[in-house]
C-alpha cells in the first residue's frame, strides 16, 4: 500500500533541483514573477508547467485541457521515474495532486506549499481535489505527497493578512492538541512570522497523528480536523471573509456550543478565549446570514450523516474533542443564539 | 488503507437488488436489451446511468461531460453510503472504476463482469483507465472493488469468438500458476462454456494471489500478470485480432523465446504447447507486422524499464514464471525468427 506519512523536510533555501530527478514541476505563476531564486531554481527543470493559482484551476471542465498539455510534457518519460513537483499554495497543491494521483495511475509527488495555509495544512494529509459545477471539492483522491518540502524563504513574500488567515487552522490544530497546546499558551502575544514557522513542525506533526489513525475518513477519527468547518464553511460561502477567518469564527462558534452544551466548563472557555484572543487575534464577530442559507448549506455538509444529522466535533478540554452527530435544527438555533441568523 | 482483495460472489442468478443501498447503476446498454431479467433487476434501483461500451466510452475528453450526469443522479445521497454498481464488461469496469475512485475522493464499487474476459481479469485486482489521445490507459487509479459477483446467467448471451478470447487470458494464467496449471491438464479436449465457468473461480484466486503480493506494481511482482502481453499488445493494435488471441499469440513467442534463451526444457515447451493446442485452440499463428511498427510500440511499453529495455516475462516451467529486463532490439531479432517480421 502507499505510505500516508510524507517525508517532511524544513528548510530555508530551496535544495538543489537535482535531487529532483525526472520532474515535472508545476508552479504558480506568480511565485516565479515574485521570487528570483525560485526562477533560477526552476530553469533546472527539463519540464515546468505555470499556472494561475485559485479556484478556476480546480474546475473539472478545464483539467482535460491541462492534462493533455502537461502529457505532452513528459510523454517521453517513465512513468516508474517520474514525479510531479508541485509549488504554490492549496488549488497548485490540490490540482497538481489529483493529476499526480490519476496519471499512468500514479506517480511520485512531491509538495513545495508557498502559503502559510498550505505549509501547515493542505500540504499534508493526502486529500487532492477539484471542483463540480461549483461544488467545491467534489472530485478528488487521497495520494499522500512523498516529501513536502517547507522553504521559509518562500514563505517570506506572503502578506501579513494571508498570515492571520492561517492562523486560523494553527488555533485549530492547537485546540485539539494538547502538545501544540502548550507550545501556545506557553508565551502571549500575537504569533509572529518566526513563531509560525517554528510552530509549523510541532503542528504538522500534530495534524498527521490524526490522520495516520483514520487516513481514508474511514472510521471517523479523520473528521477531528473539521473542528470549527462545519459554521466555517456556511460562513466563507455567504460573507466576504477567508477561510481562515471564517474557520477561527467557526472555532469559537463551536467551542461556545461545547460550553452551552456541557462538555466544556465554563472557566476552561473563558481561559481558551483569552488564548486565542491574545496569541492568535481571533475573537467573536459574528456577521448575520439568512436561516435559509444556512440551512440549506449544512444541508449540504460533506460530514451529513443522515438526512438531518451532521457530524460535528465538539470540545471537552485543549487536546480532547469528541464528535458527536448533532441535528442540523439544533445548529441552526444555536446559530441564531449566538448571533449568527439574521432576526 | 483500502482492502485491496475484493469479496467474491458466484452465482447462477442476479443476488436481489435490496442487497445494495444507495447506489448507482452504471450499465452496459446492450446487456439490458438483450437480458429481460438484468432489465426487470434493474428497475429496482433508484439510479442507473447507461453506457455504451467501447473504447470511446473510456475517452478522457468525454469524461466530464458524463461526470455533470453522473453527479446530477446522486448529487442528494450521502458520500459515505453512495455505492456505485459496474454492469458490463472491461471498458464499463475501467469507467465506473474510475469515477467511483475520484468521486467524493472514493465511493463504494461492485462489478458486475459480463463478458468473460471481465470476470476472469479486469473486474479483479484494482486497476482502472481511462485513454488520453488514444494513449490506452493514461489515466487510472488502482481502486478494487468491494465486491465482485460473477453472475453466469449474465454471461451466458456471450458468444463463442467472446469465449475464444477469454481463453486466451485463462490459458495465461494457467501457465504462471501451478494450481491451475493442473486442473487444466488433467482433462482434454477444448475447454467448454460450463468448464470455463467452473476454472474462474480458481483463475481469479490465483490472480489475486500475485496482485496482492504487489497490489501497486511497485517491486514489479505483478508485472507476470503481463506474460504474453509485451509482444500481445504489439499484434493487437497492429492486426484486426482481438486481445485474447493477440495474447495468446503473444504468449506462444514469451514460451518459445525462453526455451531458446535457456530458461525453459524444450520437452517442456512442447508439453505446454500440446497443452495450449488441445484444450484452448492456441496455436503459432504469426503474421509478419512492419519491423519499424514493432519497433515504435515497444518503445511505447508501459513496462520500459530504461531507454532501450523493457521487463518482458519468460518461463522456467509452468508455475514458475521469471521477469527479465530485456532489449527491445532482442525481441524484435526474436520477433523476426519466429515470423513476426516482415521480411
Amino acid at each position: 500500500m502507499k505510505k500516508f506519512a510524507s517525508q517532511l523536510h524544513f528548510s530555508d533555501k530551496l535544495p538543489k533541483a537535482e535531487k529532483f530527478k525526472s520532474a515535472l514541476v508545476i508552479y504558480d505563476k506568480v511565485v516565479a514573477r515574485k521570487n528570483p531564486d525560485f526562477k533560477k531554481w526552476l530553469s533546472r527543470f527539463p519540464a515546468a508547467y505555470a499556472v494561475e493559482a485559485g479556484e478556476k484551476l480546480k474546475d473539472f471542465d478545464q483539467f482535460a485541457k491541462h492534462l493533455k498539455k502537461l502529457n505532452s510534457l513528459v510523454s517521453d518519460s517513465s512513468p516508474r521515474s517520474l514525479q510531479v513537483v508541485a509549488v504554490g499554495g492549496g488549488s497548485v497543491g490540490d490540482f497538481a495532486g489529483f493529476f499526480a494521483s490519476i496519471y499512468k495511475r500514479g506517480v511520485k509527488l512531491t509538495h513545495f506549499p508557498t502559503t502559510y495555509l498550505s505549509a501547515i495544512d493542505s500540504a499534508h494529509g493526502g486529500k487532492t481535489a477539484l471542483n463540480l459545477l461549483g461544488g467545491k471539492n467534489q472530485i478528488g483522491s487521497f495520494y499522500p505527497a512523498e516529501q513536502v518540502w517547507i522553504i521559509s524563504s518562500l514563505l517570506k513574500s506572503q502578506s501579513e493578512a494571508q498570515l492571520a488567515d492561517a492562523r486560523g487552522e494553527l488555533a485549530k490544530i492547537a485546540v485539539i492538541d494538547s502538545k501544540v497546546w502548550k507550545l501556545v499558551s506557553k508565551d502571549s502575544g500575537l504569533i509572529s512570522f518566526n513563531e509560525f514557522v517554528k510552530m509549523m513542525k510541532p503542528a504538522v506533526e500534530a495534524k498527521m497523528r490524526i490522520v495516520l489513525k483514520d487516513p481514508l475518513e474511514q472510521s471517523g477519527v479523520r473528521q477531528i480536523l473539521n473542528l470549527g468547518h462545519t459554521l466555517g464553511h456556511v460562513i466563507e460561502s455567504r460573507s466576504k471573509i477567508s477561510h481562515g477567518a471564517a474557520v477561527s469564527q467557526g472555532l469559537v462558534f463551536a467551542l461556545r456550543w461545547s460550553c452551552r452544551r456541557g462538555n466544556l466548563s465554563y472557566s476552561k472557555l473563558e481561559q481558551i478565549e483569552e488564548i486565542l484572543s491574545d496569541r492568535f487575534a481571533i475573537r467573536p464577530s459574528p456577521v448575520p446570514l439568512k436561516r435559509t442559507d444556512v440551512e440549506i448549506l449544512l444541508r449540504k455538509d460533506k460530514k451529513r450523516s443522515s438526512k438531518d444529522r451532521v457530524n460535528f466535533v465538539l470540545l471537552k478540554a485543549p487536546g480532547k474533542p469528541l464528535i458527536e452527530q448533532v441535528k442540523i435544527s439544533d445548529i441552526v438555533i444555536e446559530a441564531g443564539r449566538q448571533g449568527w441568523i439574521k432576526k
